[in-house]
């Protein structure tokens, strides 16, 4: 029998891959499951976008440009003029999610071995893709303590070798909800100036930003024009998880020269979504109040709930919608697995992503869960119910 | 300046980008261009497909499973019954296009440095998802004298390295328009089971099959379970190429494995196209005999055209709906431009895809050119007549 590759063996699963099937037996037993563990809002995608593809008059379902249509590039482009990012349509890819716009990146400025340097935890999935494209990720470790600030750049700095291509950061961060000043990014593009490197900023939370806090993008730091590279998408945005479309936005040409090599080898992102998403960008400004006026007050609950609960620490996020949460025991891949399987209240349980898979250092966040806030308050409210009194149980 | 990797550097680009100014130049001197250059076919996508994206109903637009809906993949499984292909929807993953399952594949079976063996001419692509991979493609050359035929096998077995992972076949073929038969098909099933390999089948024209032939599916060849990967798509099926649907086939329990850890990575293939995509699936057959009728008129017309020119050769297409045609010239690349730079009769112009971007060894095919008949009979004729007129004026 063929064997796979090693590659297709060290692939990372998700973090809560593994928690799926208990997840299924427990609704199986009638147990009603919260999900914090997901980030697929339930928040309505916007009438515009989906009215858009129903009155669609398509006879036939082409290929679009490799790069996206030209109408959708420049209204795309007119989109980030708002947001105070200057780049036109010839310095953007739109790509089938930000999933593709990273596994682009990466092949675009990395060669199997390189290094890719991230403050962790992570999003568990820059895994996948750098495993995918024989990458290497160098983490630096940002701390619960200081809310997953920007850790000190000294420590960037020791990590930097001839084969570091890039740092990546996300921001707003999943899964920390951190938020990064401008001074921070500042700092980050310092660095990459000094050692001519890429700074990879994944925004594809770009709007969800609390307290009056405001989004700086690396593309707004002055003199990063050849190494800034913003990957983003409209899944979070509109709540448009399932149409697939994000871009690559650059003002270095050979990024984009290469990038497009890249797209054009999968010949087009897809046309639906195309459509849905151009239209998306006419969206209503209320939208956007609204959606973050329900965030903050889901974060708001969720974190005056969690802080209820005896020696728990929890990172109070300022954007996006998950929080990590530092729990007293010692493996929450055990603990979130014995919620699951063995735990209930009310006949309610509640499923959670433990954070190790959001750390690259082995041994590290064995103790931390992730939540999204992506529930209703009052799901939110009965959720942290059920994780206080399995949490009594499971540490007596 | 960072720099970009040798990966993004390496990445080859279509053998027509480089004609596509001059195609537009041409169409802003007012020159009407055939396009014989393309796979986008004029045909139009089954009505109750496009329907079903109008009548959505969806509020949220979510992410599927990274393995494509369970009754999508039921679906797909009662269709390639039908194919005489015996598989459950456990063995089915859904990819964005035939694109990403050839990426997911190659990802799953081979490593950096690792060999496929392809016969050439192949879907020029492959260069691209290879090099994406890391992968290298070792070529046999199969010849338009044997209407591209399968090569010996002593020429593969030739080829085959402790690096070898599979061979890899495009049937019917693109750009050959070559089906392979029975015969041909338990001979690949031989020498991979000898080796043990891998055999990839990327089967995406399947039913574009002519003259009473019938198709041959490497997963209709006993005991080539856990050596066979089709590599699907819906793009041409039901001309749904904008949808960027498709999806890997295996028995090999490690290889489905492995590709929906690549899956889970990117989350989830596009939701409206899966919608789309589903529905097609009970597309009445007179669509298909209608478009396979339209098909062969087409070819019949095209072969007809091609062989009135002096000192053209071409191989009668069996499927697909691509003819590889060699001119007497030295430089088909050369000449492609010319024709849209300099050319026109009556002020009409066409436009060909050179064949050497479809070879892997340097040098072959120079000479020939890929013609898609994805045009209308009129239109076939009056671009043939075009390009004799060119020919006459290159050659003398």
């Amino acid at each position: 029998m063929p064997a796979v590759s090693e590659k297709g063996l060290k692939m990372p699963q998700s973090p809560i891959r593994k928690l799926v099937p208990f997840a299924e037996d427990a609704k199986k037993r009638g147990t009603k499951v919260y999900h914090l563990n997901i980030g697929q809002p339930d928040i309505k995608t916007p009438k515009i976008a989906l009215e858009a593809v129903k009155n669609n008059d398509l006879n036939v379902l082409e290929y679009s440009r490799s790069e996206g249509s030209e109408v959708y590039r420049e209204k795309i482009a007119a989109y980030y003029k708002k947001q105070s990012i200057y780049v036109n349509s010839e310095e953007i890819i739109v790509t089938t999610g930000g999933s593709e716009a990273l596994l682009f990146t990466m092949g675009t400025i990395a060669d199997t071995g390189d290094e890719i340097i991230i403050p962790e935890p992570f999003y568990a999935n820059y895994n996948g893709f750098a495993t995918a494209a024989g990458v290497n990720i160098v983490p630096v470790v940002s701390k619960i303590d200081d809310n997953f600030a920007l850790p000190p750049i000294s420590e960037f700095e020791k990590l930097i070798t001839p084969k570091t291509k890039a740092i990546l950061i996300c921001n707003p961060g999943n899964p920390t909800g951190y938020l990064y000043s401008k001074e921070e990014i500042l700092k980050l593009a310092e660095i990459v100036k000094k050692h001519d490197l890429f700074l990879i900023a994944d925004e594809v939370y770009r709007e969800f930003t609390y307290d009056g806090a405001e989004h700086y993008s690396i593309m707004q730091a002055e003199g990063l024009e050849e190494h800034a590279i913003i990957i983003d998408s409209v899944s979070k945005r509109y709540s448009m998880c399932g149409a697939r479309i994000g871009c690559i936005v650059s003002k270095n040409k050979q990024v984009i020269d290469a990038a497009l090599k890249f797209a054009q080898a999968r010949l087009s992102p897809p046309t639906y979504a195309q459509i849905a998403s151009e239209a998306a960008l006419d969206t209503p400004q209320n939208y956007f109040d609204e959606v973050i006026t329900e965030y903050v007050s889901r974060r708001n609950t969720l974190i005056s709930e969690l802080e209820k609960i005896d020696n728990v620490k929890v990172a109070k996020p300022k954007g996006a919608f998950y929080c990590i949460a530092e729990l007293p025991i010692d493996d929450a891949d055990d603990f979130a697995q014995w919620i699951l399987e063995k735990f209930q209240l009310d006949n309610e349980t509640v499923m959670v992503a433990p954070a190790a898979g959001f750390y690259s250092t082995p041994g590290i966040g064995k103790n931390q869960i992730r939540i999204a806030y992506v529930l209703k308050e009052e799901d939110l409210i009965k959720a942290v119910a059920v994780l206080k009194a399995a949490l009594k149980e499971y540490t007596s």
